[in-house]
């Protein structure tokens, strides 16, 4: 519509910013009222989170940033219920349109839809008097009935963990300017962290073997402690972890140490946007060796047991932690 | 999650207000990251569309006509695509948990999702400290490659149009105040055009229609001017449009007949959600025949021409009217 003689401001935008990522054949150009997802014999994984300015990222993070993190929130859910990315519908909530912000934010997010896999199909963009809030519903593929669910863990599964908890909440704190901020003196570690914030990294490498071998599996995007309580619930069960297994990185681990944070800062902290995921304990080894040569590496954690009680993080000596609070919450 | 034992307040108002709006199998309960859209081999049509308090709806509206108008926007969509509903995720934008503005805004939304046959699937909430914003990713069904297009208008086409036009733009108009408040003393032609601005009448009776006989389509949501100059845009042609043929409630025409206000205001106001569609001049008979049986009225008002100029409105003299604008545009 950017060129018909009455294009309005809002036509305009998306013409100019988001035609050029609307690459799959089923956005027609974003010239329509809607996409059409073809149908493959695949079941249809839909998942959608939004972002909000102040709450999710901050005013002042980049452009290019606040769309990584808009898609990769939802691409890690898809990773974890083993979904293969098929595209994705995007609603922008404006105060303005502002052409250099505009410029960066859909470069960003069309080079990480390229690289993804995880084309535009469609959106809607309206002005808000309010926040600058990404909502995104993201779309992936699993053959027939094998999404994998948080409902599936087993007393004897051991839990088992991607990557490093904790460096986004540290990213945050970094960003925020306190006692965190004070003691990372380090540019690499202080960099580290930030983007560990900024710009998750969904694990989609592991989307097909979460489906072979998991029992049950979610993202942990509002802190590993609240998340697994969340995941063993529905399923029914309870777990043990060993705190010493939780993987940190050394920029936590050096804070750790210093007595800056304390351990709670780091499982309960949110924006990890990695995979938290049951197995059974004869197939850990297979599971860990095939995450090793897609690249992920994996931590088992503690086990999964049968008690209705909420997870329990032991220490070093085998005495429970006492959490205020075991995750982010909205409300 | 209710009655786990760290539940958070956000999965608390999920269990308590949505969960019983979850009653597809693919909803998971919302007890997962995502849901699961089972293939027919149908295509899925994808429509996404937001609305922001201040924006599309009024600080004051009722939260029954918000949840109503949030998910009749995207069913409005589906129609006029020819696509019959499978379901819709959520994203709600909260400034707070309010237990009475909540009851009453599940209640509606279930109400309409059970009505259309649109179950809940799932969906996020976050808190805002800016406007309420709802935005839903709503999906349908249609057959293999049948999904009505805005491209398909061909010159000698009829321009048709459902329902009337113009009655929501007036009805923002009598909750505005101003002059149009002052002229609508009938009590029950003021409901009227209030609830036409609340609450759109998607016309999903007609959706299976339009795929058989419209060469192209689209929903009226942001003026029938603008919008039948999108629909000629990507159809590369444009058209004739009689201004007396256009359909027009009582209350409407009385405004109109009186002097209060012009016919620009009705064919560029927004929130109709009627159906605009063209159709070769030879099936027009017979379509309107089958929306007739569906309990649908259709008004042809006008005529598709080979030319790429915008759209042009012709009165009783057969003179171009002049329109300063053609549609509501956020930007």
């Amino acid at each position: 519509m950017g060129s018909a003689p009455s294009a309005s401001g809002e036509d305009s935008l998306i013409a100019r910013y988001f035609r050029p990522l609307a690459t799959d054949p089923g956005a027609f150009d974003l010239n329509d009222d809607a996409a059409a997802l073809k149908p493959t014999g695949d079941d249809i994984v839909v998942t959608t989170d939004a972002i909000v300015e102040g709450v999710h990222f901050l005013p002042d993070d980049p452009p290019d940033t606040v769309a990584r993190k808009a898609l990769r929130v939802n691409l890690s859910d898809l990773a974890a219920k083993g979904a293969v990315p098929a595209g994705f519908v995007l609603t922008l909530a404006l105060r303005n349109a502002d052409d250099a912000w505009l410029t960066t934010f859909a470069a960003a997010l069309g080079e990480d839809a390229n690289h993804f896999g995880c084309p535009l199909l469609g959106g809607d963009t309206v002005s808000t008097p309010g926040p600058l809030m990404i909502s995104i519903t993201a779309f992936g593929r699993v053959p027939d009935g094998k999404m994998v669910h948080r409902s599936g863990a087993r007393p004897g599964d051991r839990v088992v963990v991607t990557g490093t908890i904790g460096d986004a909440a540290l990213g945050l704190a970094v960003l925020g300017g306190g006692k965190v901020h004070a003691a990372v003196s380090d540019a690499a570690a202080r960099h580290l962290l930030i983007n560990r914030y900024r710009v998750p990294q969904p694990r989609m490498a592991l989307a097909e073997i979460v489906r072979e071998y998991a029992s049950a599996a979610m993202d942990v995007s509002d802190g590993l402690a609240g998340d697994l309580t969340k995941l063993c619930g529905v399923s029914g069960v309870s777990a043990v972890i060993d705190l010493d297994s939780i993987p940190l990185s050394d920029a936590a681990r050096d804070l750790l140490s210093r007595g800056v944070v304390g351990i709670e800062t780091l499982i309960v902290g949110g924006d990890d946007y990695e995979i938290l995921c049951t197995v059974a304990d004869d197939r850990v080894e297979a599971f860990t060796q095939a995450a090793q040569r897609a690249g992920v590496a994996l931590s088992s954690i503690g086990m999964v047991v049968a008690e209705t009680s909420a997870p329990k993080f032991l220490d070093r000596q085998g005495t429970e932690i006492a959490l205020k609070r075991r995750s982010y919450s909205h409300f």
